[in-house]
C-alpha cells in the first residue's frame, strides 16, 4: 500500500497553518480504529498554542519540530472519562492495573497510527516522540492531565520542508515466524543485522560515537540501561501515586 | 479517509486462502510503521495450520472466527532479538523494564496497526484479539515464544462473509482536547454518553443481561474487576518470571 510504503518521519515543517477542518477530518479517522469493547479509553490533547509548546519543548529533549510543527498532538491512555462515566450510573470497578494499562496503551496507540496514516494521506508529515513516556509527569502537569490520564506518545504533524531519505528495516523474514518462533542463532542474527550494520549511516554513527559497531552505539550512546531504568522509575512512581497496581 | 473510516471488525469469513504473495505485501506494510531507535522490537507470527489454530482457540475464548479466518497473527513486543544481536556484539543493556514494556507494546500496535490498513486496502477484514494480554503465557507456550517476546495482541485476517452496521463512537469532541484537559463534570460526562445509552444495541444489551444502565453491562458483565485482576496478576508473574523489573 503505497502511502504507508513511503512513510517517513519528518522533523522539518514548512510554516503552514493546518486547517480546521483538515484536523478535524483526520482525528475522525483516528477514533474509527478498533478498540477494546468500545470503551475508548483514549484521549489526545491538541497544542498550536506556541507558549505551551515552549512550555513542553524541553520535555522533548528541545527537539526544534516541536516548536516548528504547526500541531503538537498528545496521545492519552484515559480511564478517567470511562470512571466519570461510572461514577454517575453508579457502576464500581477499578481497572488500575498491568493489564489495562496494556490494553489502554495498544488502544491509544492503534487511534494514533490512524492519526498519522490520515494525516499523511492529506500531505501532511508526522513524526512521533518517544520522549513522552521519559517525561510523563512533567507533560501531564502542563497538560493538566487528572488521574488516570497518561500521555504516553506524541506526534508532531505539518506540512513536511525536508522529506529525508527513507530509514532501513531489517528483511521481513526477521520479524515474521511461521506457526512458531524460530529462535535465532549466532549465525542467523549476524545475517539478520549484516546489510544495517554496512549502511553508510550505520559506519558514520559508530565513527562519530567512536565505537566498534552499532549494537554498542544503542547501549553505550542513544539507549543508556541507567537512563532507561531512571525514566523507568519516574514513569513507575508517577502511575503507583495514581493508584495503579504494578506490584 | 475513506478506508479507515469504513473500517469495521470482521468476524465471519468466507472459506478463502489469502495468497502468500498478498500476505507478504500487508506485512511489508507493516514494517515501514514508525518505530523506536529504528529497533523494530516487535515479531509476528503467521498461523495458518488448523491444528495450531485448535490450540491456541481455547485461550481467545473459543471466538469461532479464530478457527474459521484463514491467517491469524499473533504480535509481539520482541527485546528477544535485539538481546541476540547485542550478544554477539559484546554490547550489554537491560531493557526489561516498565518504561521498555510500553515503549515495545506502541511500536508492535502500530505496526499490527499499519498490518490491518493495509489488509483491509486489499479487501481483506481484520478483528483485534484483546484475549491475547489475558493468556499470554499459555500463547507463548504453544507458539514456542522465548524470554523478552510478549505476545501483546492477535489478528483474525480472512475475506468478509459478513460485513456488519459500524459500531458508535463518542462524539469527538468528548476525546479531544484544545491546549489542555478540560476534565468531565456530571452534565458533560452524561451529555457524552447520551447517545451510546440510548442506541437499540445498548438496550438490548442492558434487558439481556438484567442490568439498569449500561455502564453496569461492563463492570458488572463483560469486565468484572476480578476477572482484570486475575489476568493481571498471570501476566505480571509471566514478565516477573522473565526477569522483568516492574515494582
Amino acid at each position: 500500500m503505497e502511502l504507508l510504503n513511503n512513510h517517513r518521519s519528518i522533523r522539518k515543517y514548512l510554516q503552514k497553518e493546518i486547517a480546521k477542518g483538515i484536523l478535524h477530518e483526520i482525528l475522525e479517522s483516528g477514533i474509527r480504529a478498533s478498540n477494546t469493547g468500545n470503551m475508548q479509553l483514549y484521549s489526545v490533547i491538541v497544542t498550536r498554542d506556541s507558549r505551551r509548546k515552549r512550555l513542553l519543548a524541553p520535555f522533548h529533549f528541545n527537539q526544534p519540530m516541536v516548536l516548528e510543527a504547526p500541531v503538537l498532538l498528545t496521545i492519552c491512555f484515559d480511564i478517567n472519562r470511562f470512571y466519570k462515566w461510572c461514577l454517575v450510573s453508579n457502576a464500581v470497578a477499578d481497572y488500575k492495573n498491568l493489564l489495562w494499562l496494556l490494553t489502554g496503551t495498544i488502544d491509544a496507540s492503534i487511534f494514533a497510527q490512524n492519526i498519522c496514516i490520515a494525516a499523511e494521506n492529506q500531505g501532511l508529515g508526522i513524526c512521533y516522540l518517544g520522549t513522552t513516556l521519559y517525561n510523563a509527569p512533567e507533560i501531564s502537569t502542563i497538560l493538566n492531565l487528572p488521574v488516570g490520564v497518561l500521555p504516553i506518545t506524541a506526534l508532531t504533524i505539518g506540512y513536511p520542508e525536508i522529506i529525508p531519505e527513507q530509514t532501513d528495516r531489517l528483511p521481513l523474514g526477521a520479524v515474521v515466524h511461521y506457526e512458531k518462533y524460530t529462535d535465532y542463532t549466532e549465525s542467523s542474527i549476524k545475517e539478520i543485522y549484516r546489510v544495517k550494520e554496512n549502511l553508510e549511516v550505520s559506519i558514520k554513527y559508530m565513527d562519530e560515537n567512536g565505537k566498534e559497531n552499532l549494537a554498542n552505539v544503542y547501549t553505550e550512546v542513544r539507549y543508556k540501561e541507567a537512563d532507561s531504568i531512571y525514566f523507568s522509575n519516574k514513569l513507575k512512581k508517577m502511575l503507583i501515586d495514581q493508584g495503579f497496581n504494578l506490584d
